[in-house]
């Protein structure tokens, strides 16, 4: 690795994790009210590191932090910082620093702090911004949360068709030079434009750098151009990205003007945080963030806990219902959890499989009819060849052939309602408008509960009682 | 939206699912066996669009497609295909098709195909295509999947430090003009090298495009560069990418030197496809593909069923250690599933929200300790909670005080086992070098139905009986 610059990160196996050592300097030096050294640990690194670094500390020391060294809380490391921990040290930042901060990034970077101020300071951050920032920032707060308008950047690179290759970078220069450069931090594609300002078609820039100086834009760009409205979700924008290998997009306003552009970076953000919350959804889980702590982590957690207790309770009332039968013969109450467990996995499976095809597209109203037939029919084989398992079992465990027959039989049904639920839960929740993953797998689980108990505990009461 | 070239990807609300219509068409001129109705539908569009529709048809109505117009399968639908698909359809081709395809492919796409290949037909492909690409292709497959170098593509813009930023330019015009285009088709960054070929830094094209002429590109490349090495897992290399907003990556050999690139729709992909791995192993599911039969699906399902139905078989065991006790209080059979169902809940949810953290990095080594005890906390503190209104109901709905007592320990110390199940269950299987997705649940569940059925029996049979 000799002749590699000393600044060039080289991640060794183990790199990917946060570094604590760091962390514990930082500490130290918090401690120790050492606002000169926190400044040298702060400072020459990429801020998606120190961001990492200062997010492991406790809101305390963070609060501390600051006090000791607000101007290390730059912008750039406010624009990396988790948006929970933006939320926790702005009110220790003053509205000179927050609002300059905002001036200095792109302004959809600059929206999402914004977004993080509490109603009440907002006015005053804005008054502090000169004109256009500060009217970029009220035209992006205008539209609605995760859709495009809020995601995008005022700041983008658009040319008329009829520039050569050679005017158009001049121009760019030009731009730049004459300072007060409007110019994004990145950019990757160039739009080009009618006199309306309506685009016609994009050239990346790796095009137009291996273009003729001479070439007229019009003959080079790629007329496949995909835009996105400003009120389009913001999940919708990332699955266009991913369909198309977009590396940026064109925002529109109404009347088909360019009037913004989202970049890949944000896009690969917005996935993430997408998987979060589906993943967390689906455990029945609210929220959960790096930092915390014990009782937001219980307030997180609670309300799923408190709907799982009721439809707990639900299905043993169930169970109540056939106590005599139960004291008979008590092997009920032995086998009982196996049919509901079965039906509960089955359901879980059918159900999650549906929740990623709905959220990769691979599943929609076109193919569903498919796709619920094959669900249906998977649950019915394979409840067939577990019946047969446990059918046996049962035997061999207990000797009763009519058991045996009662749990296989029960087990076939239960499955084949558990596959069905578990993707017409999630179609059904989309078809209302919901987000399919929220709530679904209580309405399965509670589904296959209380089937398997009815037609275990049923079936028994009618044949072998 | 007047004003924009009918080109123009204006996607409606509803557009991003696929379009049916266009499949229906795609299946009447495959029944009709018109070849030149296949090729018009089959044309023109972005090859994304095309792999969509193709990915909806049967696996017969495929095979029927290729024979009528082997010629709509253009390497840039290859390259859009789901691996599954392009697996199905590679049989159907030609070596001379597959080779042309691979050659005019950037490498990295090209290897994607390659991988897809059964592995007799490889030498014939490879020994049609010319040498250069085959190396590539040689070298590329030399290193283990899911690996960086796997994903790397071998065409890339690299630039000696003291090149001005007009000489740049002009070189990749002129390699671009001298036909024998080897520029990869999009890129993104140039980098910066010394002598032996080792990387000094980056210019994004946005940089270059805003310098001046005469710049050199020393001084105006960012030297923060982040390289990545080819055994680096691809799950690492994403990781990367998203903490640093990368858009492009050079990868280096054991010496140091620039071997290729990574670019960030490939990232995407991965990262898409990474959780599709997470969500399905929490799921119990072993592989789910959109073209997935009934077979296939009752295959991906069957062996995380057998090992569920063992260790419910398992838990069932433990009940029936119990008999005496259930016959003598059938109350038991009847809350049995309560405190099972409320310590899987808080197992699954402090599991899922570890997985998720394990891979964001949110969770490391490092910070583990203080995860593990918030868990444990919040899981007593929510244990209390719901103990406290389980025993009333019991109570209310049994009469039995004792009862009540009994089922609210139970489901504390339940509850508190799950937490720390759910934990340290990923965490265990990560740190012996598993997938910690992978039966974590299976795990997870066995240890909250097995504690939460011993702990309410156990203490009824000391304290009701």
């Amino acid at each position: 690795m000799s002749g590699i610059s000393d600044d060039t990160n080289i991640p060794p196996a183990s790199s990917v994790d946060i570094d604590m050592q760091h962390v514990d300097a930082l500490r130290l030096a918090i401690a120790q009210g050492d606002g000169t050294g926190l400044r040298r640990l702060l400072s020459g690194e990429h801020p998606a590191e120190l961001a990492d670094r200062f997010e492991q500390l406790s809101a305390d020391e963070r609060g501390l932090l600051v006090e000791l060294a607000p101007d290390v809380i730059s912008p750039s490391l406010l624009a990396e910082l988790e948006d929970e921990v933006v939320e926790d040290i702005l009110p220790l930042l003053g509205p000179k620093q927050i609002s300059k901060a905002m001036e200095e990034l792109d302004s959809d970077d600059a929206i999402q702090i914004f977004e993080e101020l509490p109603a009440h300071r907002r006015a005053e951050v804005l008054a502090d911004m000169s004109d256009a920032p500060r009217r970029e920032i009220e035209d992006g707060f205008a539209f609605d949360e995760e859709t495009a308008g809020r995601l995008m950047q005022r700041e983008f690179v658009a040319a008329p068709e009829f520039w050569s290759v050679q005017k158009t970078i001049e121009r760019m220069r030009l731009r730049h030079q004459q300072g007060g450069d409007n110019l994004p931090d990145k950019f990757f594609d160039i739009y080009v434009i009618d006199a309306h300002f309506h685009p016609l078609g994009y050239i990346p820039l790796s095009t137009l750098m291996r273009s003729g100086k001479d070439q007229i834009l019009k003959d080079i760009m790629a007329s496949n151009l995909t835009v996105i409205e400003p009120d389009m979700d913001q999940e919708d924008v990332a699955y266009l990205f991913e369909k198309f290998d977009l590396i940026s997009a064109p925002v529109l306003d109404a009347d088909g003007r360019l009037s913004g552009m989202i970049t890949v970076d944000d896009i690969v953000e917005i996935i993430q945080d997408e998987h979060t919350e589906d993943m967390l959804a689906l455990a029945g889980v609210n929220e959960a963030g790096l930092v915390d702590t014990v009782w937001s982590t219980v307030g997180a957690r609670a309300p799923w806990l408190f709907v799982n207790l009721l439809t707990a309770i639900g299905a043993s009332f169930v169970i109540a219902q056939f106590q005599a039968e139960i004291e008979q013969l008590v092997a009920l109450a032995v086998l009982l959890p196996i049919v509901a467990s079965m039906g509960g996995n089955t359901g879980t499976q059918a159900l999650t499989v549906a929740i990623r095809a709905l959220a990769t597209r691979d599943l929609t109203t076109a193919n569903s009819a498919r796709v619920i037939r094959r669900e249906a029919l998977a649950a019915i084989v394979n409840g067939l060849v577990f019946a047969i398992v446990l059918g046996a079992i049962t035997l061999l465990w207990f000797g009763q052939p009519k058991l045996a027959l009662v749990i296989a039989s029960a087990l076939v049904f239960n499955m084949f309602c558990a596959g069905l639920a578990g993707i017409l839960v999630p179609l059904g929740l989309k078809r209302v408008g919901a987000d399919p993953a929220v709530s679904s797998s209580v309405f399965v689980t509670t589904v296959t509960d209380v089937i398997g108990f009815l037609a275990f505990l049923g079936l028994a009461s009618i044949f072998l009682l």
